[in-house]
């Protein structure tokens, strides 16, 4: 049977699985991202388990291929450059080291255009062809489709939207440094963030202010807003908000079908995504009116991102 | 000789004209816009002016098409809609009403779509695949490239990025009534307002405290700029600043190659593109920094415009 294995390279978890024409995924593993600092000594664990993953199957695979989605990977360079999520710091090769322990097609792309390629091949935008993925995770990220076709850029990093400022240079600093980026407001740190801001803003009771930051997680938000907690239900109004005015202006850019949401912060469910209609709708153009649907991703559990990052090799067997 | 009659629909003049192959306009003429509220009045007005430019030229013409750049076109449906500079209200079927008078083929588009295009093959976009081209008039328009190809967007109104937002729902009105957005502050009327905002920020002396707003045209502010006036020096900083906030962050979006800048604002010279770098360079992520050219568009003079709606239908005969 023809397989093809997906890697997903995050900041936690390296996972890795072997996926179907159709988009299934027969079998994945992962590990510890960080306890591989040594890039050589990650590249071998990294071979090692794709080998075992394929050798280990009761059937006979025929692997066509790697695609890999990575934080600030270039598609053009096979590289990843200057991720602030991962320990190997600069340029880190990483296709063409792969390469020297396998000789296979292999494609590598930013992790939140692999989630798009996904969208496009296995998921809710099935026939579409002009669509944004945005994953709102750790970090914001977002895959841009145009004219059925991925948005690389000149250099293939386009869409690092995370680090749009949407303050005129009054605002928080995002990870890379940038002040008023949106990643510092719209992801699941940046709802922490938020829920501190808000605890400084109002003097309401709440859960929180009995809970350092270091110890504050996603679903203790969602968890207090279902009780009702004020400053939950204030910080997701607010991330909405904000959230909704991105999207309506990225709606300006490429005018998309539809954006697909993904990620930890989306897992918070009704309490991010009600608010989040109205203040889009609020903010979007006359002429965009209800022309942009809001869409939960077709990719969904543990395998999403492994299937997205197959997904870049699929897209030559069509 | 075959020849492309180029349209360019402005708020204050239509522009008419005959193009070659090679981007050469053979002969232009124009017409005011306003003197024809009645939409059907203007399609014979400009079916009359397309028909003597062709019948009036000494040598046989043989027109291959139209191609029409106008404000809030939509070049999936043919349509201007609610055009705020122009006076036909609600959404006029362009291309159907030109259709019943003369029987070839025509596009229609976005000026400022038309316009990167007439930079792709006419222009100093020649060869490249990712760019943008901005242009700052008396609104903000933008012409969107990637992967070689226009981004039209789903309904084909892709890159209104005069209305995007820059300052979190605190900031100026845009015609459209979009608070924040960016054509309040970098386009030929925004600059204009910046000089009655820096007069009211501070005390300096300045020529400007003695001519009224409907009296103010750029071209007295980049005079004064010349003589050292600090109100206009101050203005032109604070919109290079704002324009280089917004290029830096559509450059997160696609990641072009250039930027190719026209419009009254950029007929400013230095005095905008001097600070504009700077501030650019400045905002710019770190993996974007030295990989994005400043250019000035290639499309010069008063039939750049019609050029570019020529290009339309010259794209289809390469």
């Amino acid at each position: 049977m023809d397989i093809v294995a997906g890697i997903d390279i995050g900041g936690t978890k390296t996972k890795v699985g072997l996926v179907t024409k159709e988009g299934k995924c027969l079998k994945s593993t992962w590990f510890r991202t960080r306890e591989y600092p040594d890039f050589e000594k990650y590249l071998d664990k990294l071979y090692a388990t794709v080998k075992s993953l394929v050798n280990d199957y009761p059937e006979d695979l025929n692997v066509l291929g790697i695609g890999i989605g990575a934080p600030n990977a270039s598609s053009r360079h096979g590289t990843i450059e200057n991720a602030s999520n991962l320990l190997w710091k600069g340029t880190v090769p990483i296709l063409a080291k792969l390469q020297e322990r396998i000789s296979v097609p292999m494609k590598l792309m930013n992790d939140a255009s692999a989630a798009a390629l996904g969208e496009m091949l296995f998921g809710n935008a099935k026939g579409m062809k002009d669509f944004i993925v945005v994953t709102l995770g750790t970090g914001f990220g977002a895959g841009i489709v145009a004219n059925g076709q991925l948005i690389d850029g000149y250099d293939g990093f386009a869409g690092e939207l995370g680090h749009v400022d949407m303050t005129l240079g009054d605002g928080r600093l995002t990870g890379l440094g940038v002040r008023g980026g949106l990643e510092a407001y719209v992801s699941a740190t940046g709802l922490k963030r938020t829920i501190l801001f808000m605890m400084s803003k109002y003097m309401d009771e709440s859960r929180f202010r009995s809970i350092a930051f270091n110890d504050l997680h996603g679903e203790d938000i969602t968890k207090a807003a279902e009780e009702g907690d004020p400053i939950a239900l204030k910080a997701f109004d607010y991330t909405a908000d904000i959230l909704g005015q991105a999207l309506a202006n990225f709606t300006a850019f490429s005018q998309p079908e539809a954006f697909f949401l993904l990620g930890g912060l989306i897992g918070s469910g009704k309490w991010i995504t009600e608010p989040l209609k109205k203040y889009f709708n609020d903010y979007l153009l006359e002429v965009y009116k209800g022309k942009v649907k809001l869409m939960y991703s077709g990719m969904k559990g543990k395998t999403a991102a492994i299937c997205g990052a197959a997904a870049l090799i699929w897209e030559d067997h069509q």
